[in-house]
């Protein structure tokens, strides 16, 4: 018996027999006082169907963020009434909500809004008539009624949002994964599946490559401590909990996962003077233009000409802008260079008990080193090691990693 | 100058490209200062689309009124927010408002909603910064919120009740035909395109069969006074102008129009004894499972029996239900029989200047004998005449009569 949300993605009620489906599972699984809140996403296609009507009418639509909004908010609302008939046709008595019926409250950056305050009143109501309220993700309204959406990833952050304003005992997210694994299971066959995460090492392993969960719903799980449990859609398994602390004894591991993450590009801006000021300068340019620098090494080329070299890498997204400032700001510096490579990767071991594990670092790099994997740059964090390495060597990598921290049973 | 009050429907904005060719047209026409508020249907076949969608999860979805409202609501809000990104496009400044933005408040009675009260301060102000407001027709909210949808016609309803509330110079419906036609023109070759009718006129126009208007928007335009112009989506030319009386010298014409109605059904109870409270016990009946009775003529049957027989028409949608209601009220009263007929129509003549000219009956009558066309039961308004006729004979019928008051020039 508890409050529990539980969110579907757009691929999980794709289609009216899908829809049927989840309806029938969430009822089977249902214990006797159990209050349950759905949040779901825009059918499979729809919003793809939606934006390729409106790139009908221009097409760049999204310069018109409000009419995005006032579009793409008919995604969710279409496949809420759909689930509540689903359930009233099975027996369940359901009610739909859209996001601000729901008292989503959101800012007004439309097409990537943030949730500012929840005043889930109506949810809270509809609960104590005995049912099933179904909430549609990834959108709110602004302080004047206008419809918002979340931007990407949204959906579960409205699940865990509404969970922690609900005070919920848990916020479960159905995906098409059935949990959080210690490495891609596409990349890694022995990739094994963790029970318990906590917020900070998931938001690690997302912030380095990791794709099951947005960074942002998890950040929004730490804040209200609400326990994220990442399930699968196809089975009624338990899948894997993110949450403040373990709970239980699992912790045979100290890295709790392999990240990786090649969709990076590294610059390197070669003999800049080494005065102070300099890397102020570049990255202060970057920072302007909403470009994110990740791993940055400086070296000392030359001492005798006092010049140095400036490595770091950034989104392959944010390559052809960030090009342009450094390049601009090379020349002002009179830098010798600017070096791009963009066939990159990025490997990375993420896990809280490194810190107090003197020696993780090496067994990496011993990893890499015995698979002939030649690294770059070398980045930290306290709860984290990546290294830059060529792409084409990063399935050897990962792999070699992980047997290095998961050996076979 | 002045604020006006469009409103398109779903054929007028069924693809993007006339989503694209309705936001030329309504820029080409605006004259500087004007203030223009679109009303719109949902595109085409989306209505379609979605209650498909519905009958996948439930094969009578209209069972889940207050669900099928969340759902069918999303339609307009896909056309408003194409039709605003149209005229931004074009370099016209827009918003897109849902009805409940608009202030459009309704009662509760989802699928068949009433408009209760509307508050525009949105509408209002968003064309004082200069923007046309594109509002979407057909739906509301009641108090607490949910969105309701007010039925047949409710998007002509939407934008008159709109116009009233604004105080707008008038109210202008698009739609597929030029304006209010003397006659059916898929009729009568030789219909008329009528200048100005009045409110009285039209409404009974409609409720004789006539199709151009739903009854309910113009009650609303009655109740505010504001005229609305009926015209094309597809000329510019002035359509027909529905008000209160006419400004026009353009009382050549008498009668205003002939109406047909082939919808109908003519059910007579036979030898009923001929006491107080038998009408009111068929009728009541029927009244209380919402059957509206049209047409009624009683007649004395057998003096020396005191038996009589009672006749009187419904729509034919009603057929059944009525069928069940009179057999079983016909057995009670120990009637001798219950004749159904359903190769019926009706005819109609409407105009306010029929009172003061007598002989515009014998005139009708006249018409339609000379067409050989027997007339089984006859009723009259105020402002119109009504005779029921064999279906077969409707073509012929409504032509005599049409020849008879609108001689060909």
């Amino acid at each position: 018996m508890g409050l529990i949300v539980k969110k579907f993605g757009g691929s999980s009620v794709g289609s009216v027999e899908k829809i049927m489906a989840v309806a029938k599972r969430i009822i089977d699984e249902k214990q006797p006082g159990d209050k349950i809140v759905m949040v779901v996403s825009a059918m499979g296609d729809t919003t793809d169907d939606l934006i390729a009507l409106a790139k009908g009418i221009n097409k760049e639509p999204y310069q018109y963020t409000r009419e995005m909004d006032m579009l793409l908010t008919t995604g969710e609302q279409i496949s809420i009434s759909l689930l509540t008939m689903a359930f009233k046709t099975l027996g369940q008595p359901a009610v739909s909500l859209t996001g601000p019926l729901a008292g989503m409250k959101t800012n007004s950056v439309h097409t990537k809004g943030k949730l500012v305050d929840i005043k889930p009143v109506r949810v809270l109501a509809e609960l104590d008539k005995g049912n099933i309220v179904v909430v549609a993700g990834f959108q709110g309204c602004n302080e004047i009624g206008d419809p918002v959406t979340l931007g990407r990833g949204g959906s579960d952050t409205s699940a865990v949002a509404l969970a922690g304003a609900l005070k919920a005992d848990s916020c479960e997210i159905f995906t098409d994964v059935d949990g959080v694994y210690s490495a891609d299971p596409r990349m890694v066959k022995d990739a094994r599946k963790m029970k318990e995460i906590t917020y900070n090492e998931m938001l690690e392993m997302a912030r380095l490559g990791a794709g099951v969960m947005q960074p942002r719903s998890v950040e929004m799980g730490k804040y209200f401590n609400i326990p994220i449990h990442v399930r699968s859609t196809f089975t009624t398994k338990p899948g894997s909990f993110i949450r403040e602390e373990y709970t239980m004894e699992d912790k045979e591991f100290t890295i709790r996962g392999v990240a990786h993450d090649n969709d990076v590009a590294k610059i390197a801006v070669l003999g800049v003077p080494n005065n102070p000021g300099i890397a102020h300068s570049i990255f202060s340019a970057l920072a302007d233009a909403n470009v994110d620098v990740d791993m940055i090494v400086q070296s000392i080329r030359n001492i005798e000409k006092n010049v140095t070299d400036m490595v770091f890498t950034v989104a392959i997204t944010d390559l052809p802008e960030a090009k342009k400032i450094v390049d601009r700001v090379a020349d002002e510096l009179n830098a010798i260079a600017v070096l791009i490579e963009e066939d990159v990767a990025k490997v990375s071991i993420v896990g809280a008990g490194m810190l107090g594990s003197p020696g993780i670092a090496a067994r990496m790099f011993g990893a890499l080193s015995t698979a002939s994997v030649n690294i770059e740059v070398i980045s930290t964090s306290e709860i984290s090691i990546s290294c830059l390495i060529k792409n084409a060597k990063l399935k050897e990598a990962v792999n070699a990693i992980h047997a290095e921290f998961f050996p076979a049973k």
